[in-house]
């Protein structure tokens, strides 16, 4: 951003750390997506400053994110003055990018930047189903091809993202991709459908290990809503009840803390220890996605049973995740609800899951009072 | 190890976990070493079955560690049947590579593994000194070459290895590095000689940030037991003095936990929180260090301060490491000093850290004892 802007202004809190830029996973790029989505989707945020805000950080992530001209590699973080200090060899990175510019074409128009963004999706597709060699990962004989269940959430986020108001046309392009990753979503569906495991074998079986076994309820919740968000354009109720019950009332029963509260953040489906250190912390995210997810899950089919858990879920997020004394929120809790880290914003906690969920969760809500019986 | 070893018999317990072999920092190079040790220099342990153990498990590592035939670059993980998982870009898997090959070349009289250790330190020396490109990390423009305080304590700790008991030609030639090493350690110690930190400028300045502000006081503490070795070698007191004051008790003064005793894990020099999710939790090896380095320094110094501090850590570590249900040590305790994780190995806790402990403890205590007025 530059100085000028509200997002340089609040530099020392969750934009700059430091003294240094992180884009991506979620840093930059995600700031930009959200402050254009509120920008071009909330009244009172069509603000000039906010705009403009998204603006420079548009122009400062094309000018240096991309580290190499002409080739679509993005950098994880990069100093202030946009030096690349770390390139991952995922694709996260690159998809945080399409996201800020996909929105920011929508606000700005600019036919380039759309363009940009549907030429990224084109090359990360590539990466992950053709050839991933060129995310600089070496191939090594040990180290078997997973599906990680990242992966195919960040794609139908993306197709989302991109189809998003745009007709018949761009959703029949990207249908094929679509149903690919929801079968690549619901592989990771294991134990006679018991239980959601965030790593299975590209055959959709159970990995052995420690790497096999591991769970990541909040991880689970944000796949289920975005399967329900699915399930409600392609009006497919088979698709909204498996994410219910695979995607969001599975994850949280073995996720949820019924000593202390709050979701676990890693678990072992078999009830060993993760091997995670932060495995028992309680954070900020996964409570953001269950809060999106039960209140998605309610609005389509009114049960009560999806509401009472999001009461749960609220009570426990606002009992102990916002700082009553400083403002914004604590991003890590002890398992039994302490801040463990008191700083408001880091390396992976930006201006992303918080704002989103409470955009998400006030449209669900403004709709379902507007549409009371 | 082959399935009729020691180690493998043991295998669900540190050796293997989930069918990888996880190799070096600290895995199975460790391991080999730690054998060896104990068979040559503890009369008690002078058993064929570790002996046996130590060979399987450096053939396993001879055929299988070094990624490439003719390269030296090492697998950090592999899989039961030799297959690389990981790479790192990084030393460490090699330098523990050479000091398994290294020892166990002590007790087998194996010239051409003793060789390949001195092959390797050169290689080591090159990466280190002249030209990392060879370590696969692309170069940036942002990611600014640091001294981080693992790299010249690993170096030195490879030329006591290789030196040990080998006389002063081969002391000679290592002397100009033993130099560099000690200088690129004494770097570390910053903001007017009250503070160790982890990480600095390659001018031995301090780094902005909070990679700057980092304190590890168990590494400190390793760094000082290092430098405490060398001073008696070299009878140098000035050194002794440096290392006793600035190595080990400022980090003690800095990283005990005066509210539940314990170590904490990393702290930020200006007292900020960390960003590492674990800053406040209590690890087992900063103990297992913290021990060695103030009953080396009450060896060498007899000055009761230092016997008192040890007694104090002592009492911490084997009141809380301990699993007195089902043996061996807990790796992973929370701030209030619970075990977070009940797991006795995994991938960074193996055979190393409490067996070396123990072992350097019960030599200093022996010899005090042999000698005392």
């Amino acid at each position: 951003m530059t100085d000028g802007s509200p997002g340089a202004r609040r530099a020392g809190g969750e934009l700059l750390q430091d003294g240094l830029f992180f884009t991506a996973c979620p840093y930059l790029d995600p700031e930009v997506w959200m402050y254009c989505r509120l920008y071009r989707t909330m009244e009172r945020f069509r603000r000039p400053e906010i705009l403009e805000a998204a603006k420079a950080g548009g122009a400062f992530l094309r000018r240096f994110a991309r580290v190499s001209s002409g080739q679509w590699k993005c950098a994880f973080c990069l100093t202030r003055d946009g030096k690349a200090v770390k390139i991952q060899r995922t694709v996260f990175s690159e998809c945080f990018y399409l996201l800020a510019m996909d929105e920011l074409s929508r606000v700005t128009a600019d036919e380039g930047m759309q363009l940009e963004a549907e030429q990224m999706m084109e090359q990360l597709i590539h990466w992950v189903r053709v050839d991933s060699s060129g995310l600089g990962r070496p191939q090594l004989p040990g180290d078997f091809p997973t599906n990680s269940m990242a992966v195919p959430m960040m794609l139908l986020c993306l197709v989302h993202q991109l189809s998003e108001g745009r007709g018949q046309e761009v959703a029949h392009k990207y249908s094929e991709l679509t149903g690919w990753c929801v079968q690549q979503i619901l592989q990771h569906v294991q134990r006679d459908g018991t239980a959601v495991l965030e790593n299975v074998s590209l055959q959709g079986g159970e990995l052995p290990g420690c790497l096999g076994r591991l769970q990541n309820p909040g991880h689970a919740l944000e796949a289920g809503w975005f399967l329900l968000q699915l399930s409600a354009q392609q009006q497919d109720s088979e698709l909204q009840r498996t994410a219910i019950n695979k995607f969001v009332e599975l994850p949280f029963q073995s996720g949820w803390d019924n000593g202390h509260g709050g979701l676990f953040y890693f678990l072992d489906v078999d009830g060993h220890c993760p091997t995670q250190l932060e495995w028992n912390m309680k954070l900020w995210w996964p409570h953001c996605e269950a809060l999106i997810a039960f209140l998605m899950a309610y609005s389509q089919t009114k049960k009560p049973e999806l509401l009472q858990r999001f009461s749960q879920v609220y009570e426990y997020t606002f009992n102990h995740f916002p700082d009553a004394d400083s403002g914004e929120w604590f991003g890590y809790l002890t398992q039994e609800g302490k801040p463990a880290l008191d700083l408001k914003g880091g390396p992976f906690k930006g201006f992303f899951h918080v704002p989103r969920c409470l955009y998400m969760c006030e449209l669900m809500l403004d709709d379902l009072l507007a549409n009371r019986d």
